[in-house]
């Protein structure tokens, strides 16, 4: 079965039977129980049941229903509530709020799913004559609002396009390195593909499951080893999209001199100018090994100056991560204990030893570093890699700590949805600045969280890691948990998420690394972005699309 | 003295007290006697008079050319005879017969010479009150028109901005690696600036002596050693750009999801949008060697994949430069004798013996590659490097053929000029493509303009190198000679470029990897970009500069 085909749950995170087996973890609840102040009665919530939701009929007729239908097949159309509920959000914390209290306010008019690029063009055709707002829906797992359909000036009605019928992978060029394919194809389904022929592409979002290539592109995303492969808009050599005045392709070559670079336009646009189609991507040869290793640094700035020193000297790894000395003990406090409890106590005789040499989770940094590639090669870069960790204040705790972290990679979204049921809020933001401003703002944004949760009479634990990073600098993320406000968690997410972002701001950081703006970030994406900027955004707007039916209400559009 | 106080020849390149050494080379007049049935009568032609050129006098009047004094200082304002040629056309094949000839048909009314990003704010304000074209002018070497003042439609009168007096380095952040400029800074001067720092920013087109920070970001340029550090986007960290309606500044941070990559959107704009003020750029410490080599390979093809399998495998050099046959065959030709017959005898004897394996400058390729950077590490890749090239079937010719080539790598548009007079056409064009379709695109595009030049009776040497390449494809580089047309010499050019460009289209290749879109590729470009790719554009203009004031005539606006 393919991803996108696997029932996934409307009111948070996922694959509806899988979950985060949290029951293995017994440290969990009595941690952030006590961390936290709160009372956790119960492991698991009930699920929400669709029966019991109330959402808008669809404002559209029968017969644009029927219009549509003769675009893409009638069996390529919804109106039932399930399809609408499905569309009608993102996974974002505020959506899942939403979701579990029932609160679907911009349900779509009607779902589409086109089969074929001529399609999206007599969508949108249809949809600029009709007055419809269009929101694109790829695996629909934004956490910025970026899919939920809202309504646009002087329309009367919105459809949610979902892509996951084209994701087909149009031509391979080994020689060149590069794969086109559609843009509503899924990750696994692309790097299965890949894998097939020998390829992979190294885009790997915590999303990459339930999320596919344009959604990739339209967000400017970065996946775990963008270290190593870069984001999406580095991996991009070409791209179709479908404004609503017609086609751009981009040319399918290495690098131009052509005026502004249409590819970098398109990346980041979210939907609001078009519905990307297709793209050709950089691809490399599947890895012969995937070495992921765990480290503990003495302190998070030692790990911090470790990468820079990797990215500056030449030599690191695709994937990085380094948790800061909260994120690094709440990781072994909450660790699945070992079955064996003869290891058990092994593992607690190791941890004193280590801390009596000055190594410790509670002050210092658990790191994870992943090398992929050819063996020899990612051989010798690991080795460069530990030396500069090692002179940095590093000692290695090996490749299992490494391989459970890989293991686990793609779970904690589900994790998420179950603390809600125990009372807890938990979130993540990040960031990007130079490695000059790292620590400043590092710390402005965990005191902005603290605060913010503080406000709503909330104990915290914010944690923060270093990854995707660069020669100039790199990302910072934040993870952040506290009491949520029984009956006012939106307005004290919106408010802790107003903090952040001023702290980030003010202390030269960008409002995303790679979440994106949807509206969640639009104010002060504004502001990032300038009033120039956004006349520039405007400007490019109204050429592609006049009548605004993009997505509308995104990039502050 | 700064590069940018040197007085250059504005009827042609560069230096005035600087010439090729075209009499250290005995053989170059008789080669292309020869091959391309031409009678050089002389060396040398005089240079062209400045008191013999009539050109427009200013049109505008002297109130309006105070007010812009009044902004810049009345120093900074010249509307005298010489400085309006100097700021009348670029360097391309077009603009020397031109100069020569004594047409000069677009000068600027006058010139200006801001000393400050508020100077040039209150510069534009006044060009959009007075309804003047505004050309941003850096070092004026474009080849594709780019600085040539254009009336704009309503307009009055234009004025170039010499952006010459703004070149302060601003900020050098050595943690982050970065260094913060004024657009108006030169090759030279911006590198010594880094290097009295221990930095370097390595990027070094043709036009290096003669070029600057701005020109080459609106340009979207490369240099040498774009293979190893970028072409200039990729070394753009963040930039203000001055626009009619306000000014633009993008975010100092490594990466970012905030939407559209204005940083982007301002490279390639060739001024049409605004003037580039300032940039912070990606350095690097300087290198402890700069390690130049000559190759010879059997074959162009062998070359050519040697340098596909060093980017896929993961080293490269940072210069690739790989002669084909025509081209090394030319070089050797018309090289400087050693002035030691026993020398000259021994390479006489190598070459036989060379030719008896197989390696011939006749057949094969001859090859440049330079590595630059920390000692150790450089000496491991250039290894590696060479490896990879006997596999594909090199011998290397040492380190003299490629410091012959590294020191000799400004002159060869001084040549260029001469050759005018020798009654030769010669001048260079480019492209780009992935690897499966470099050797159709190469064979395409010589064909067409050893077509276009016997389309004007002319025999031709149309020589080309693959250089600036990527893991998904490369550049290639022609460089052609032929007979002069005389009386036809810019409609024989214009043939000539517009075959090319056909071809290049025509072949999947983009009308310019790195000489920039200007007027002279303009019809090319427009295709390429699309309709919908020329609307998106369109709207951007109308955004920015509604008043249609900035570099009127450019990218097809």
């Amino acid at each position: 079965m393919k991803s996108s085909e696997i029932e996934t749950r409307w009111w948070g995170w996922g694959d509806v039977d899988k979950t985060y087996p949290v029951e293995e973890r017994p440290n969990y609840i009595p941690f952030l129980q006590e961390k936290l102040g709160i009372k956790v009665d119960r492991v698991r919530e009930p699920d929400p049941k669709l029966e019991d939701l109330q959402i808008r009929e669809p404002r559209i007729p029968k017969t644009l229903v029927n219009k549509l239908a003769k675009v893409v097949g009638k069996d390529n159309v919804a109106t039932d509530k399930k399809t609408r509920v499905y569309h009608a959000l993102g996974k974002s914390h505020r959506d899942v709020v939403r979701a579990r209290r029932g609160e679907i306010p911009n349900p779509p008019d009607a779902v589409v799913f086109p089969g074929s690029e001529e399609e999206v063009v007599k969508l949108l055709a249809i949809a600029e004559k009709e007055s419809l707002a269009v929101t694109p829906f790829c695996g629909g797992s934004s956490v910025v609002g970026g899919v939920e359909p809202m309504d646009g000036e002087g329309l009367v009605g919105n459809i949610s396009v979902d892509l996951r019928r084209m994701d087909r992978v149009l031509r391979v060029d080994a020689e060149s390195r590069t794969a086109r394919c559609e843009a509503g194809i899924w990750g696994p389904e692309l790097e299965e593909e890949l894998a097939r022929r020998g390829l992979y592409m190294g885009h790997a979002p915590e999303s990459f499951l339930f999320s596919g290539l344009g959604g990739w592109i339209a967000s400017r995303g970065a996946g775990r080893q963008s270290t190593g492969y870069g984001k999406i808009e580095e991996m991009l050599e070409s791209v179709r999209m479908v404004t609503p005045r017609g086609v751009i392709e981009t040319r399918n070559v290495p690098a131009s001199a052509t005026g502004p670079d249409l590819n970098r336009v398109i990346c980041g646009s979210e939907g609001t100018l078009g519905i990307i189609t297709e793209a050709t991507m950089k691809v490399r040869p599947l890895p012969e090994v995937y070495d992921y290793r765990g480290l503990l640094f003495k302190t998070f700035e030692g790990g911090v100056q470790a990468v820079r020193q990797m990215l500056q000297g030449g030599s690191w790894p695709e994937t990085i991560r380094i948790s800061d000395a909260e994120e690094s003990s709440f990781a072994m406090v909450v660790r699945k204990p070992s079955s064996n409890p003869t290891k058990e106590k092994g593992l607690q005789t190791a941890l004193k030893a280590l801390d009596a040499l000055g190594y410790s989770f509670d002050r210092g940094a658990f790191a994870i570093l992943g090398v992929e590639g050819e063996k020899s090669e990612a051989e010798g870069r690991m080795r460069r890699i530990q030396a500069i960790c090692r002179k940095n204040g590093a000692i290695p705790l090996g490749k299992s700590a490494g391989m459970e972290w890989y293991e686990g990679r793609y779970n904690h979204p589900y994790l998420r949805d179950i603390m809600m049921g125990w009372g807890v809020l938990t979130d993540t933001l990040e960031t990007s600045t130079t490695w000059d401003n790292i620590m400043p703002l590092y710390h402005a944004v965990k005191d902005a969280i603290r605060k913010a949760l503080a406000d709503y009479d909330s104990k915290s634990i914010v944690t923060c890691h270093l990854s995707h990073s660069y020669v100039t600098g790199s990302s910072l993320y934040f993870i952040f948990l506290g009491r949520l406000a029984e009956g006012r968690e939106i307005e004290q997410w919106v408010h802790l998420k107003e903090m952040a972002g001023e702290a980030i701001l003010a202390n030269g950081g960008t409002i995303t690394h790679h979440h994106g703006v949807g509206y969640e970030h639009a104010p002060w994406f504004e502001r990032e972005y300038g009033a120039q900027g956004m006349e520039a955004l405007k400007g490019l707007k109204s050429a592609l699309d006049p009548a605004g039916i993009m997505n509308p209400g995104k990039l502050g559009l």
